[in-house]
């Protein structure tokens, strides 16, 4: 099973919109995209994770896994994010030992959801 | 399909532990399961969902649909707490119309999840 890397492209971070520039949620998009990914992750773009106050956004979701949504995200964070969801993808139930996660993920959690019933 | 309302049983929400008094997550899962529950919903604590500066804390999940993650509850919030479950429960995706949320609904959005593929 494949896990999700949601991000939320249309995250302003609190920066103004400028018209026919990328907001930063679409940017962190763009350059996570442009990476070689790990094996068993999928990225996938979302209009709006409903975490305004805290974006930059993404969220870690696989069928029968914990979910988890992390917010204040840049795109400095982008390595860090990627190694994350390597381990993440890696695990059966979405549970990476705290020590092996990075610290953007230990310190910036908006919540996690126990895995949805099949 | 049952829709399930995730409480945090561990939120301390701001107050001191007192040993042998239950916390205010704890608190709030009594309250709520001493009500008469909407049908289609069921309540299953939590140990942590990992929001921990916005306790109160709960989630509204179900197979195929959005989940959404709700802070900064209170034992108060109860009544709205089941009215909204209680809409999320009637709804296909998990996407109750703006207008038939309450407030706390509207204005405590910690996060919410795209559906899980099954």
């Amino acid at each position: 099973m494949t896990a999700k890397l949601f991000v939320c492209t249309t995250c302003r971070a609190g920066e103004s919109v400028v018209e026919g520039q990328p907001v930063p949620g679409r940017r962190l998009y763009t350059l996570l995209t442009s990476q070689s990914l790990p094996s068993g992750l999928e990225i996938i773009p979302v209009e709006c994770l409903s975490a305004c106050n805290n974006g930059c956004v993404i969220a870690l979701s696989a069928s029968g896994r914990w979910s988890y949504v992390y917010g204040r995200l840049t795109e400095q964070d982008a390595p860090d994010i990627l190694a994350g969801a390597e381990a993440y993808a890696a695990t059966p139930d979405g549970l990476v030992p705290w020590r092996q996660r990075p610290q953007i993920f230990r310190k910036q959690s908006l919540a996690r959801l126990p895995p949805q019933e099949n």
